[in-house]
């Protein structure tokens, strides 16, 4: 394996519509294409179809899971890093991504997005969250078209230094 | 000390314009005068407001810091906690509260809204964020009109099972 | 309550021997007596019969918890910090101490150990661990002759700095 | 890639002796020859020399990291963890691991070798901490004689359930 490829985060919720799972695979299999490295969660949901579009493209998944039990990560997470710290582990999602892709989301997709603006970490927004403060729109989310504009969003805005 | 008062928590940023100073102040004050204890992330901003409102007023304050040095809590933290675990003591901060009352905010108080939904704890919002899903508002957090409602709020919301 | 007491920690299995929870017992009524804070894990054995010390001497005590459900708490914690983090809460027992005061204890005993010397946090044993590096005996933790001892030289070693 | 290798991890401290540096560059080559991943810290000492052996023999890497910036990952890092959480990281690199193997160490490794114990993963010890409770010798610590040796005992006791 070749040392620092770039890692891309995919956030999103352990449940999904089979539309937006359509949505993430496709970006997994973009990511792959690339060369690039997938860091998840670990888990269902956006999660599992990410994991399963790069990884049936070739690529490398990343599930930085909750709990301590590797048997919990998603069929398609290959290198599984086990925390046992609960949500807290969120953190760790973002920080070691280059940049991050949320597609849909719950409330723990959330605190991933607010992880990576407070980091300079850019986030790309495929149907996900939007937040204004006291009204006035935080135009910090990169709105992508479809998952070949996110993931091409995501490589053009990494900082590689 | 008597056993398990009530926790609740004040979020919001660490660099505040001089109204909002004023409102996270009042917000201690009335939390120390209900006799909840005061819980935040322990830095400066909304935090330090809010720790001087509720110490003046006699009340009891806690603050859960990102590093480990306990000189780095502002002046009116009574109880610092060090948890050495950066950003991601958000999650603590969230989940030793019965309620959080969120003022203003930068992204870090973002995460804190996201894992205090996620947990199903109540959030009170005072000029802080908003949050839409593909356009669709969400209304999980409760609009207060000023510190005294936000408190009533909080107070009300909360499950004491 | 006034600002900034000494806060110390007690450290020790969750499952403990009549006589060995007499000693922790002895050790929380101690650091009460002191004025100082007790910190703990929050959960039973030495932690339980520690905060039962302290708390039935007047003195206040605070119980890091490993989950989010403050109910896990025992009967004796005041301040139930929730940090769903699972055993990664040991680093924040010990850095939120000024000394700790290893009784008994278990492997999560052991880390903490590890956490407060690798910090430069004195630790006071009381019937605990000892260890070797490549059978040459590391000498850094004070060893105590009972309860009282262990709270005097706890208190002696603390750097108010 | 391929789903679900063996994760071993190397725990060790950030500075060592050149002879210790030698024994931890053999661990990870063996690792390496066996197909497992390596996992450990992600900074220097120990952990580099394995990370050198390891990728040098073809193998993977893994270095979760307790701070928030890849570069400071050591030069043999294929896969940088960002934590930023610090300390409270040596809880993930254990619990990633199928089993660990300790080698020389500081009181960092001791928290490894704790929580390692407490999880019930395997831990081999090449000269390393040796613990004893009330002076009774504990014996969880798995001794090993050499690299090969240590590599051996580790892939024996992994539980693949």
């Amino acid at each position: 394996m070749q040392k620092a490829p770039i890692f891309i985060g995919v956030i999103g919720g352990s449940e999904v519509k089979p539309q937006i799972a359509k949505l993430a695979e496709e970006v997994g299999r973009e990511i792959a294409r690339r060369g690039a490295v997938l860091v998840c969660g670990g888990m269902g949901g956006v999660m599992e179809a990410a994991c399963r579009g790069a990884s049936e493209a070739g690529g490398v998944t990343i599930g930085i899971l909750p709990g301590d039990n590797r048997r919990e990560a998603n069929l398609y997470v290959q290198i599984p890093i086990m925390t046992g710290m609960g949500y807290a582990r969120n953190a760790v999602v973002v920080k070691s991504s280059h940049a991050v892709i949320a597609i849909d989301g719950s409330y723990g997709t959330l605190t991933e997005i607010g992880y990576a603006l407070q980091s300079g970490i850019p986030v790309i927004g495929l149907n996900t969250w939007s937040m204004a403060m006291e009204n006035k729109q935080d135009k910090s989310i990169i709105q992508a078209k479809n998952p070949k504009d996110a993931v091409d969003k995501a490589m053009a805005l990494i900082d590689m230094d």
